[in-house]
């Protein structure tokens, strides 16, 4: 058998239904545990152990099964010579984008005052206002500008920040121009890749160099996030809150003090979810075009890690 | 004086400030009391009392502060005569549309499971999914349409409901259509206009005619709705939860068992709100225009009743 799925137990279930649908004549190898490594040329991935692809020498493709690639270029012993491809899921741009959305709605409306209202029966008219937002994108990739977009059309105040220039409808910067971005905004969303440059980003030195106090969104990945830093930032009153999805250790600690903090809103990292259906074709797709002797599409760049 | 305000109070102050900032060489008349009502031309209103513009003989234009004129049009004392116009303001769309999105990701994202889950330092990935939602919009005028073009162009799917026959993106209904257009939604936006015909409309005569269970978002007027009906509904699964911003009576009263419904959600006719500078720009623009023996912008028409 030519093809392995290497992710966590849920999502495997899935993606062996739609892998046998799409693919009804191929064996599927679900783990790494197999008598004929040598057979193996395309693993489909989500978290593997590290090191747990060594065995496998004929690889021809590994595909990551979610935007992220963090989890597999962290991973030292895996060739440099096999092409890594992701998937990028037009689904998964509505999923991420609808998540930033209901994060940034549920704050500029004031929801959680009006929650708190109706436990006590109380017509709380008047009492809160909408709140006016300057929203910064923090990674201005597929994801990010997806979600951007979206924002700017449906009439908010946008800044987009980027590593390299990128061409955009609202105002954006990129390189050494952090400074500047942060200066405009109130809102900070965070969709960076996870790299060597963003790890521990959304630390002490970043929200000290906020202008106004700034609600945080991050749906990226934990790494990015210095946890303490954040919950330190709040007291402060740097940040007014934030709006989390992922998380230095996931899944978060029970102990942690981040889930009873009432500033703080915290989902089990589902901004975007991946779709088996569409998920399984790229990588059988995918996989025709290596064997055919092209590159993947959506390659991911072992230098920029995305 | 030529101008008076007749709203309830908090409106009415910041109305107030706007009005002399826009027009500092006039006077206004906050409330109805005066000894000279014969020099009154033009009110601007928002829930004023039966009968207390009956004395303004020289009436020249009634300005509804807000997108409803239901609260003008049932007071039987005004002259048939007098224009009605009321605001149409960018702003308030983009109040509205938010507001319906709101609504409409955190029942699509699960947010409220989620919310429960973060109570309980729960980690609850995989446990909810997000919903295919089929999104109806009962009411496709300035407001509704403004919702149902922007859900439509985030990738959701969306169908519209109007009185008459719309040109729209998505596909709509009208007229004696209400079935059909029922038969294709799981989730149902109200946005009419408070008329006889949509007077109580919200009951369950409608709800019997759902083919899907729904969630249902009212963003129009209580009086649409028949709150004890919705209740059935729900314990019934007709309807899956109901996310309300207008009750028959208003405040909604202490002790409405809609308050703790656990699938009910609250929120104090907040959903569009008037923005001070706009409106009085606008209540200026059109007694001008009727000043001038023009009519004013956004006329009411007291057949539709909008």
């Amino acid at each position: 058998m030519k093809f392995a799925i290497i992710a966590p137990p849920t999502q495997t279930k899935k993606w062996e239904i739609e892998f046998y649908k799409q693919a009804p004549n191929e064996e599927l190898l679900i783990g790494y545990e197999t008598d004929k490594p040598e057979e193996i040329e395309c693993v489909m991935v989500w978290g593997h152990p590290k090191g747990s692809l060594k065995k496998f020498k004929n690889l021809k493709l590994i595909f990551s099964m979610g935007a992220g690639v963090d989890h597999i270029l962290n991973d030292n012993s895996i060739p440099k010579d096999i092409p890594i491809s992701r998937i990028v899921d037009p689904q998964m741009a509505f999923s991420m984008t609808n998540y930033v959305l209901m994060a940034i709605l549920n704050y500029q409306r004031c929801w959680y005052d009006f929650q708190d209202a109706q436990k006590r029966n109380h017509w709380a008219q008047f009492e809160f206002d909408e709140k006016n937002l300057r929203i910064g994108i923090l990674g201005i990739g597929h994801l990010g500008m997806h979600a951007a977009n979206a924002l700017y059309r449906l009439g908010f105040e946008v800044f987009g920040y980027s590593n390299s220039l990128k061409e955009t409808v609202f105002p954006s910067f990129y390189g050494k121009q952090l400074e500047d971005f942060l200066k405009e905004i109130n809102v900070l969303v965070c969709t960076v890749p996870l790299t060597p440059k963003t790890r521990g980003l959304l630390s002490a030195k970043l929200f000290d160099r906020l202008t106004n106090a700034t609600y945080l969104i991050n749906a990226s990945r934990g790494a990015v996030q210095l946890e303490n830093d954040i919950i330190r930032a709040i007291e402060e009153g740097k940040l007014t809150g934030a709006f989390l999805d992922v998380f230095e250790k996931e899944p978060l600690p029970k102990d942690s003090p981040l889930w009873q903090n009432s500033k703080i809103q915290i989902t089990p990292h589902v901004a975007s979810l991946t779709y088996a259906e569409e998920s399984i074709r790229q990588a059988l797709e995918n996989f025709r075009r290596v064997k055919n002797g092209s590159a993947p599409l959506n390659e991911v760049s072992r230098e920029n890690m995305y």
